[in-house]
């Protein structure tokens, strides 16, 4: 029986999780991997908070260096949150020569390059599980088995809370802003839900899967971003009847060495695998030239989940001899022969609003048709306010083509109210 | 750069599969593991069949000993299916002290203690995960995962052949007869379809998934098991009325020290996430006490994706220095402690055909309450021959309540039409 020695940075909701697995399951842990883990000290920032679990006060100090720099310290649990200092602990971890197990998706997509860096000079571990997607194995699925397949898309609903909220205003037919508010009554979303709803923490986890799908490192910054906080119940309800269902997804495709990556809201049709992962729930679906499809669902956040991912990489890191890194095309900047285009094809949803006149559907046709835009649904429902509701759905096109074709639309007569994209076919 | 010399057992429609994605994708394997795979020699049957993919014939050999007794060649893929001479083969080659990846379910369902046994004792490495459910990564999320879980439940779908038929018959109304006939011609049924319309092979792949999931061996033989060749157009129809969908479903189950293991057609709501689980596609749906409900889906068969199972094993099984084996809390009997009962709790679906005479509901209604067995839903059909169709679902109940209730109603006023079980509430 192996002890390894443990300290926590932080222990909050994630880090209390992962005490209670841990003190609750160890027996079962030490029979099933015979290894026991001893956990020696914990950062907080107030010694003498109410926490959740009953942590004895003798393991708690204030002191990063008591866990980053201390001999007796083998394996370092960061949940800090944050980019700093969370990052700047791990580093110094990692530079002791300690395995580092972190649930910070922000911390690492921003600093992956130099954490990973560090890890490989001071041969130290480096497991990042419970970043993305909680309890769902996304990560070792990524590395431990699809190492064999050229991934050539993924799409993922990575955040909870805006599945939560899309769930319920497509289930509803409810405004945004309701059940934004409701959601944080429940605990759902934060006080300040811009990292959520406006997509920045998805786009940090897709930055980290898509650079470990497609062994090529995709910065958070080339991630085009665009969240849930502008999207109408008009258009989930007019996608519902055309078969579509709306999520806020992170997607990611690769074609040669042509890489797009971006969060954003998307109809999806109903029959789709994706469309059905409703409430806090998420999953990632994929394809592989191998594997062909292929989805993980499960718990994406939450105490005991996210424990579940991070106890499992502390286990996985005890049962090696020596750490092992993902290996990667390039640096944190996109290597030279890669390329993240803007310019991404998929099908579009268009709603517009147009004045009851001749000649209105001729000049959306012919703006559409000017840009080789082709249409492959289009109801034009009874006039609102004397303005007629004209919603269409295209073929394949290019992005840029079409916002070319939506600003040659937009007219006094013809307003062009909201464009979705449309994947998954 | 790493060489690792390999053998195939068999190059069948899986060996050509793995022999073209090392081949087609070696420089990226190469690139991404720092290893690569020197096949020395591969076993057939008959050295100048035709075979899909080129594959030079000096490679070729009858002889099986020219594998697994090569010093030369350190790792072993075996491709042969069925239990022997596969077993054999495999001990040969784990007590030569090769490391043996295998596709081969029903070898290993059946072998496993005398290949792990030997696995351990000399020290060789043993992988599997391409024997269940394909591309999909059951065994490595299992075991490197979901260690830090106390799994209770597992509901899989892991057996194309029978979903492709149960998804046609529920779509069309098709006759089971019609759609396996039809299965057969398109390559998707064997021309002996027992082994999967009978649910063998789904209980072999239960039988390893659920020792896996509870670290406790559950032998093939203790599992209950209840093909599709019985099932009944008129039941998937009822019950797609009532809001669900039939499955195959292969389940298992621990509560305290008691287990419970089976296949059988299922009827699960239409909302749960294995309900959209269709043609041949494969998932598993399971909860543990930390990562809540999780589901993994894909591809369960085929070649490339059966390649993607078996090289990914090969890499991971090159990335370690000493191979880990399974703990298992008994060895191929059941231990001591565990019990698998036959008397599992769920909801069942009951149809009845009945004499319209008065008195029948009362006789129906007292034979399932002298069983403590409450009614969730209960429809009267109109009469077909002149005898009415009853169809109902049952609250939760004990299995031999159930059937103790069943035999109680059936008589010459009512008759049992069919009993389907009802899960995923």
């Amino acid at each position: 029986m192996r002890t390894i020695t443990v300290g926590f940075l932080g222990c909050g909701n994630i880090g209390c999780g992962v005490w209670k697995l841990l003190n609750e399951f160890g027996e079962d842990i030490r029979h099933r991997a015979e290894v026991r883990f001893d956990i020696k000290r914990i950062l907080v920032r107030d010694i003498h908070k109410k926490r959740d679990e009953t942590v004895p006060e003798a393991l708690l100090t204030t002191d990063p260096a008591a866990i980053t720099d201390d001999p007796a310290i083998e394996m370092v649990l960061e949940f800090m949150g944050g980019e700093e200092p969370a990052t700047q602990y791990m580093l110094r971890a990692l530079e002791m020569g300690k395995t580092v197990v972190t649930a910070n998706k922000m911390a690492l997509a921003l600093n992956w390059h130099l954490l990973q860096a560090a890890a490989e000079k001071h041969r130290s571990g480096l497991y990042y599980e419970a970043a993305v997607c909680g309890a769902i194995p996304v990560i070792r699925t990524t590395i431990d088995s699809l190492q064999s397949n050229r991934i050539e898309a993924m799409m993922g609903i990575v955040n909870g809370t805006t599945n939560y909220i899309l769930t319920r205003m497509s289930q509803e037919g409810s405004a945004y802003a309701d059940v934004l508010k409701e959601a944080q009554r429940l605990g759902l979303a934060e006080p300040d839900p811009t990292s959520d709803v406006e997509g920045f923490d998805a786009a940090y986890k897709l930055s980290i899967l898509s650079s470990l799908a497609f062994h090529a490192r995709v910065p958070f910054d080339v991630i085009y971003r665009q969240g849930i906080s502008q999207v109408n119940a008009a258009d989930i309800a007019y996608g519902k009847e055309l078969g579509y269902t709306m999520k806020l997804l992170a997607i990611a495709k690769r074609q040669g060495n042509v890489i797009d990556a971006r969060v954003h809201p998307t109809f999806i049709p109903n029959d789709h695998p994706l469309a059905s992962v409703n409430g806090s729930f998420n999953a990632i679906f994929l394809h592989g030239h191998a594997c062909d499809d292929m989805m993980l669902f499960g718990r994406g956040a939450g105490s005991a989940p996210t424990a579940s991912a991070v106890v499992s990489d502390m286990l996985y890191a005890a049962s090696r001899e020596t750490p092992r890194h993902p290996t990667f095309h390039n640096e944190n900047a996109l290597a030279p022969g890669l390329r993240v285009t803007d310019d991404w094809h998929c099908s579009f949803y268009i709603r517009l609003s147009a004045s009851d006149r001749p000649g209105v559907m001729a000049h959306i046709t012919a703006c559409l048709g000017n840009e080789g835009i082709s249409i492959r649904n289009l109801v034009q429902r009874d006039a609102v306010a004397s303005r007629a509701q004209i919603v269409l759905i295209t073929h394949d096109a290019g992005e840029r083509s079409l916002r070319q074709a939506l600003s040659a639309i937009d007219s006094p007569d013809v307003r062009v109210e909201s464009m979705i994209r449309v994947e998954g076919k």
